[in-house]
């Protein structure tokens, strides 16, 4: 593997030559959607390596994967194509390989300042599903829910819980949400429910995974083979408006509540890159039905961290989780969703759940940290229960190399008042 | 309205002049989709009509929205657009006019035998939902899993419940289906979950709304704007396994238990075909909240029936229900579905829920009619509690009119054994 690029990147930087994620961007505002790949400052144009003829491996040598306006194609290809367009792009990028760095129009075509470009939502999303996989988040959420008796729903500890949520309103980082209406339920005071604007708006903490290329109905998808299924990884905000949620979700679960806008970041983060930094999973106890027995379980060390932003305002460190707290894996979940048949398709995404660790500054969301609004959070002189307009929620995520980070930029968005 | 076709229509036809209902064909298997109108036992081909130059008022005139492997652009140009398509359809189809009735070549191209062609899903369905909007269907869940006490939740009577759907598992009439596997609840001699071949596999009479125009992210469509971004109405069969369902929902609402597989019928009946049978609603009480407080409230009287095909045997009727039995309307479920803000897209597939009567022979699951699989249900000699690998389940639909029906055609499917 290239350790160094011939583009200047800092040690600190989320995109050095061995991390490579994909991304959909515009050059200028005009400009149609491509892909491209984030290296140091700089994202690289593929349509433009592509038109090159620079992908010249048997997979990708005249495909139009690169030449499309979503990755879609290019996630449907699976694992061998990734490799490949791996391989190509990192010795295209390595300090010893003359190609694009001794052609400078090449360079002025393909190298764009990354302050420049739009970034979009990098692929067309047929489903996106979230799971609620944090043992952490589930027993918070049935503490505050229900009390201590039963924390934790029996079907928890065997079914990698999820829902289905809406793939419309799925955003790029740096989209503004609109404070959302709707119901609340009733209180002491008043027998009928409220109407207005959210009065508990919360963010989640969460990353997804995209999914490669998928199944066919009827066909599950083995969780030893999960893996070649999976293309990436992202950060995401599942915006939650806690009053609307917990008046409309018994019995068919968060509709409202959450449809009204779900951030992701730019980058997706390939598995490859992660590699490196794989890890252990917490036990699983009791064992996991065989059809969820993996023969090798592996999370990975990325250190998730939350700011919230008043308005006019630094922003504040409100949450340092890390994705290795997940109870079930991403391969268990995606074997989970597939083992009724359920089909997969390109470009799916597949929530994490809220990522909360077990310490009081792991958790991530407001509903947990401010235990449902009783204990506000002091942020530098201001404090808050929930979120207020204005305010603006940015999530990261690295993992720490010996000498470089693999990181994954920032997913952020601003609350705006009700319309 | 032009009451006669120059093509011979039964007076028992689902698709006489009066309903030209939307869908998407091939017309022999090597041929790309293409919309099409049925009309008795004839499909319309409107590529070939639009390339013939017979859509010719202003908004059609040019539009290529005809010549789409799917509906959605022509759904996306909304009512003004569908009603010029109706009304030069309508003209085209009429025993007094020459243009097609007069043309061999023309009539050969573009009039094809149903019996010959493959119906398709005829739009991208960006995402699916499904509501909940039968009282006596809530009703008799809620006897069934929770008792008398608390039957209908209070959430229900302010709130159109709904859950986001599976969209990838969404196919046309005429599909198998594969049962499901899954985990199943423990019970009182097994401790931990079952998991194998689904025990409790139900069909779900609902019909489903698509979504026209639609909204952007932040923009909720107003009640009494509601039906310009309803395009049409189809009959829909949520197969869904009970046992699966039962175990996963608390606390995120169905998941694994629905997403195996949704079928609906492959002709979209116009608002304006079904508008003649417009009729009123049940009371609502307590009143809706403004925000779903309609000037004029509208259901539709579509006679509904259920028909269970075990294999080798006759169809026997299960079910006899109506679409007027809706509690809450589609125009309120779809204004319900925006006020957070949530955008749809055109092609959106909105289910009402199972749509069950007050009567016994009225109920639209065997969850309901036999009592989750206490009192089985005779059919000609056998029994059914739930489906059985094999069994065919042929939902119609039909409204009757003056000497004319508006009817739906089939949406059927059958069984397969888990693989
Ligand atoms: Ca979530
Ligand atoms: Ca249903
Ligand atoms: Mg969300
Ligand atoms: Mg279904
Ligand atoms: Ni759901």
């Amino acid at each position: 593997m290239a350790a160094k690029s011939f583009i200047d990147v800092s040690p600190e930087s989320d995109f050095p030559i061995q991390n490579l994620p994909y991304g959909v961007f515009k050059p200028e505002p005009a400009s149609p959607p491509r892909p491209g790949v984030a290296i140091g400052d700089f994202v690289l144009d593929l349509s433009e390596i592509s038109s090159a003829g620079l992908f010249s491996g048997p997979l990708l040598n005249g495909s139009d994967c690169f030449n499309q306006p979503t990755l879609n194609k290019f996630m449907a290809m699976g694992r061998p194509a990734w490799k490949e367009a791996r391989a190509t792009i990192q010795k295209l990028l390595s300090e010893s390989e003359p190609t694009l760095r001794d052609n400078a129009s090449l360079r002025q075509e393909a190298l764009i300042p990354m302050s420049k470009v739009e970034m979009l939502v990098p692929m067309t999303i047929g489903d996106y599903t979230d799971f609620f996989s944090s043992k952490h988040h589930a027993k918070n959420c049935g503490l505050i829910f229900r009390g201590p008796e039963n924390a934790i729903n029996l079907n928890w500890y065997y079914i990698p819980i999820a829902y289905h949520g809406r793939a419309s309103s799925v955003v790029i980082s740096g989209t503004d949400i609109v404070r959302p209406r709707g119901q609340g339920p009733p209180t002491p005071n008043s027998p009928s429910p409220y109407f207005g604007p959210s009065r508990k708006l919360d963010f989640e903490l969460e990353m997804a995974a995209v999914v490669g290329p998928g199944n066919e109905l009827g066909k599950p998808i083995d969780v030893n083979n999960a893996s070649d299924h999976i293309f990436g990884l992202v950060l995401m905000n599942d915006w939650s408006a806690r009053d609307i949620q917990g008046w409309e979700y018994v019995p068919l679960g968060p509709f409202l509540g959450k449809s009204f806008g779900t951030t992701i970041s730019p980058w997706i983060v390939t598995l490859d890159a992660l590699e490196p930094f794989a890890c252990g999973v917490p036990e699983q106890d009791p064992p996991p039905l065989p059809y969820l027995a993996e023969k090798t379980s592996k999370n990975y060390d990325i250190q998730l961290e939350v700011q919230l932003k008043p308005a006019g305002q630094e922003p504040c460190v409100v949450a340092k989780s890390n994705f290795n707290h997940l109870y079930w894996t991403v391969t268990q979940q995606l074997a989970h969703h597939t083992i009724n048949g359920c089909n997969l398709r390109p470009g799916d995404l597949l929530g994490t759940g809220t990522i909360s660790g077990p310490e009081p500054d792991s958790v991530g969301c407001l509903l947990e940290k401010t235990w449902n609004g009783q204990k506000p959070l002091s942020l530098n002189g201001t404090s808050r229960t929930f979120l207020e307009d204005g305010d603006e929620v940015i999530i990261t995520g690295v993992c720490k190399g010996n000498g470089y980070n693999v990181g994954f930029g920032t997913c952020s968005g601003k609350i705006l008042p009700s319309i």
